[in-house]
C-alpha cells in the first residue's frame, strides 16, 4: 500500500460542487488501497479577492501580513474539503503548512522550502485518515512567522511532501488532461503527451506552457519524484513527468525506436514584450551597463540578441524580451542611462509572442532548426529573434503571427499524427 | 507606560473603511503613550458566510474542521488591520491564537482557555510594535489542533490576554456607547451607565443585555481586570465594569450617598420560549425525570416554575423557559416521556419575552419586587412567571408586552433621570 500525494488547484475546488467532486475522487483513491495525502490551493478566486482587500487598506501591504492574509485562502479550502470527505464516511484531517512541517526561509511572498518534517501527516495516514494539507504556505525556521512560497507554491508543496513521505507518485490535478504537444485552443490536432522527461517539461514550462511551474518540476527532478499531471474533471490518464531514462525504457519495452523522440511539443508565450536599445557604442562594458541597470530594477530578462555592429558606425543594437508587466520599469531604468552609455534611442514593442519547439532528441538530430524556420517562412511568419538551448529552439514573432507559427511548427514535426506520437511516447501510464 | 488591550468586534471592522477607522484609533492610543495589544473578530458577516460554505458540503460539519475553517475569518481581519496600521506608519504584527499563546482544552467549538503564554506578544510590544491577535481561537494543549472558544470568544480572548499581560485595562469596542439602563431602541430615556460592578454586568448579560458575554465578565471578575465597554464609532467614555468596591469608592470620592444604588438597569430578552408540562403527577422523581430528559437533549433551561398541585387531583404543572432554537428538540425529548411520567399534555409558547431589573442595592432595599410588579400591573402587563436572585428580579411576559414592561420598569425606578444616575454612578472613567 503506497502513498499517493494529490494536489488540486483552485479551479478544481472553485465552489462547493467542485469540493464535493474532488472529495469523491480522493475517497476513490483511498478505497483503491492507497494512503492519500492531498494538497489543496485556495478556492477559485479567493486569493485575488484577498489581495484586493489588502489593497483597499494599504497601497503596499507589508509582506509578512500579506502572507498571513493569503494563507487564510488555503485554510478555508482544506477545512471544507476535509468536511466533504468526512461526509462521505471517511476520516480526514486538515493541516496548515506549519502543522504539516513545511519549514521555509523567512522570505515572505517567495519563501523557499528548507525542510519538510511531516510527522503529523505520517501519523494521520498511519491511523487510516486522509491528510489534507494547505498548499503554498509554510513557517519560517527563524522567525516562526507564516510564509508563502509564491507562484507555483502549491505544486511545490505537493512535490516536497511526496518526496518527504517517500510517496509513489505526486498527482497534480487541474482542469486540463495533461501536457499537450501544443495548446489545443490554438492547434486543433494537438495531442496529449503520455510521458515526458523532467528536462523537456522544464523547457516547455519556461517557454510558456502553463501546466506545471518550473520550481515544482525542478524539485521533482532533483529527487526523482514522478509527477502525474491530470484533470480533476475526468478519469483519463494524464501525462507522466519522469526521468528521461524512464521515457526511453517504456519506448524500448514497447519495441519503439530508441532515438525517435525528436520534438515533444510546441510552446508559446504571449506575455512578453521586446525592448531594443538602438545605436549602442560597440565597445566593452556598454552591454554590461545596460543589463546591470535592468537587473537592479529586478526585471526578469528572457532572450537577448545583439546584432553585429555596422562597421561604418561602430554602433550596435541590443534587443531583449521581458514580461510585459515589467516593461515600464525597464524603460524608465534604461532611459536614465542614455547619456552615460550614449545610445541613440529605446524601442518598446509589446505586440510580440514567443514560439518554441522542445524535444530531447533535438541535439542529436541535425536540421531541426532549419525545418522549424522553413515551416515558419512557408506560413509567412517573420522571425524577429532566435534563441536556442540543447533541447529547444525559440523564436520571437509578431503577436498576430503566434497562432500561425504554432500551427506551422506542429505540422512540420507531425505532432498531430497518431503514428509519430505512438513512436515517440507509446506508453500510457506506468 | 501601561499596556492597553483593545478588542474590536466584527461590526467595527465590517469593511475596509471600518478597518482603516479602527487602525487610526489604535494608532492614537499608541501615540498617547500606551503599549497596545489588539484582539480582533472576523470582519462583518465572514463567520456566517464560512458556516454557510461548510453546510454546503456537509450537513453536520466535523467540529475540528469547522474550527479550522472559522479561524480563517480572524486571520483575514487581523492581517488586514495590521496592514492598515503599518500604512499609517506604525509597526504592527498579527498573531494567530496559537502564536499568541492561547492554550485551550480540546473541546472544538467551545474550547476553554487553560493557559495564556503571550511571550511573542510581549516581545512584539517591547520592541515597540502594536500586536494584533486573532480573537476567538486557540490551540489545544493535548492535540495541538486549532480550537475556537465559542460564543463571546473574542471578548474572552481579550480579557485573558489583558490578565496574562498585566494590562491596565481591557477595552471592548462595539457599535454601542456602553452599557445602558435599558435598550435605547425600546426606552428613549435610557442612559449610559458610567460604572457598574462585575456582578451586575453578569446579571444584565444573563438576562439578555447584549453588550458583553457572561464568560468574559466572569474571567475579568476572577482576575479583577477592569473592562471599558465603548463604541469604536465615537471618542466618548463608555461604561467601566469594575469591582463593586470600586463603584462605591468613586461614589464616595464624589460625596454620593453610599447606598444609593438600587437598580442599575432593565434587561430584556426576546429569544426565549416557554414549555409547560401540564398535569404532572405530584410525586417524587417526576420533575427529575422531566429535567433529566431535557438535560440529555443538551437544552439550556433558564427559569423553572412549578405550581402548587391542586389538592383534588394531585397533579401539577411545570413550566420552564429555554432558547427558542432548542424548542423543537425539547418538545421531542419530552413527548417520549409522556407515557412513563404520565403527564397530560405539553404546551409550547414562543411568543414570550423576559424582562429583568438588576441592581446591587436591591438585596438591602425591601419592596423592590413589589414596586416592579405594581408598575407592570399599572401598565397592563400580565406576569406569566417570576424568578429572582440576590440582585435581580425577572418576569416572563407576552412578547407583545416586553416593550411596555421595559418602559414601566425604567420609569418606576427613575432610571431616565439625571439626578438619580448622578447619585448612583457619578464618575466618568477612572
Amino acid at each position: 500500500m503506497g502513498i499517493v500525494v494529490q494536489k488540486y488547484g483552485g479551479s478544481s475546488v472553485a465552489d462547493a460542487a467542485g469540493v464535493k467532486r474532488v472529495a469523491q475522487r480522493i475517497v476513490n483513491t483511498k478505497k483503491a488501497g492507497h494512503q492519500v495525502v492531498v494538497v489543496v490551493s485556495a478556492m477559485g478566486d479567493t486569493t485575488d479577492e484577498l489581495i484586493d482587500l489588502a489593497n483597499e487598506v494599504s497601497p503596499l501591504p507589508p509582506a509578512r501580513e500579506l502572507d498571513m492574509l493569503l494563507t487564510a485562502g488555503e485554510r478555508i479550502s482544506m477545512a471544507v474539503l476535509a468536511m466533504a470527505i468526512q461526509n462521505l464516511g471517511h476520516e480526514a484531517r486538515s493541516f496548515t503548512g506549519s502543522q504539516a512541517g513545511v519549514i521555509t526561509d523567512a522570505a515572505h511572498g517567495r519563501a523557499k522550502i528548507i525542510d519538510v518534517t511531516p510527522g503529523r501527516i505520517q501519523a494521520a495516514i498511519d491511523e487510516g485518515a486522509i491528510a489534507i494539507v494547505a498548499g503554498f504556505q509554510g513557517v519560517s525556521q527563524t522567525t516562526k512567522d507564516i510564509t508563502t512560497l509564491g507562484r507555483g507554491g502549491s505544486d511545490t508543496t505537493a512535490v516536497a511532501l511526496a518526496v518527504a513521505l517517500e510517496a509513489d507518485v505526486c498527482e497534480i490535478y487541474s482542469d486540463v488532461d495533461g501536457i499537450f504537444t501544443a495548446d489545443p485552443r490554438i492547434e486543433p490536432t494537438a495531442r496529449k503527451v503520455p510521458r515526458i522527461s523532467y528536462e523537456e517539461t522544464l523547457e516547455m514550462a519556461a517557454q510558456g506552457a502553463k501546466i506545471l511551474h518550473l520550481r515544482c518540476v525542478e524539485y521533482a527532478r532533483r529527487y526523482d519524484m514522478p509527477i502525474h499531471v491530470r484533470s480533476s474533471f475526468s478519469e483519463k490518464e494524464g501525462t507522466w513527468v519522469v526521468r528521461a531514462a524512464d521515457v526511453t525504457v517504456v519506448a524500448q519495452e514497447e519495441s519503439k525506436p530508441m532515438e525517435a523522440a525528436i520534438i515533444t511539443g510546441v510552446a508559446h508565450d504571449r506575455s512578453q514584450a521586446k525592448i531594443t536599445v538602438v545605436g549602442v557604442p560597440d565597445k566593452p562594458g556598454e552591454a554590461a551597463a545596460i543589463f546591470r541597470a535592468v537587473a537592479e530594477a529586478e526585471i526578469n530578462i528572457d532572450m537577448i540578441v545583439q546584432n553585429v555592429s555596422a562597421a561604418a558606425t561602430s554602433l550596435t543594437d541590443i534587443s531583449f524580451t521581458l514580461p510585459r508587466g515589467e516593461g515600464q520599469t525597464a524603460m524608465t531604468a534604461l532611459s536614465r542611462l542614455q547619456e552615460s552609455v550614449g545610445f541613440d534611442s529605446l524601442q518598446y514593442d509589446d505586440s510580440v509572442g514567443k514560439v518554441s519547439i522542445v524535444g530531447a532528441g533535438m541535439s542529436s538530430s541535425p536540421g531541426i532548426s532549419a525545418r522549424f524556420f522553413e515551416a515558419l517562412s512557408e506560413a509567412g511568419v517573420n522571425i524577429e529573434m532566435i534563441s536556442t538551448s540543447e533541447i529547444r529552439v525559440s523564436v520571437v514573432v509578431a503577436e498576430t503571427q503566434v497562432e500561425s507559427a504554432v500551427n506551422a511548427a506542429h505540422a512540420a514535426f507531425d505532432l498531430g499524427s497518431d503514428e509519430i506520437e505512438a513512436v515517440v511516447y507509446g506508453g500510457t501510464g506506468r
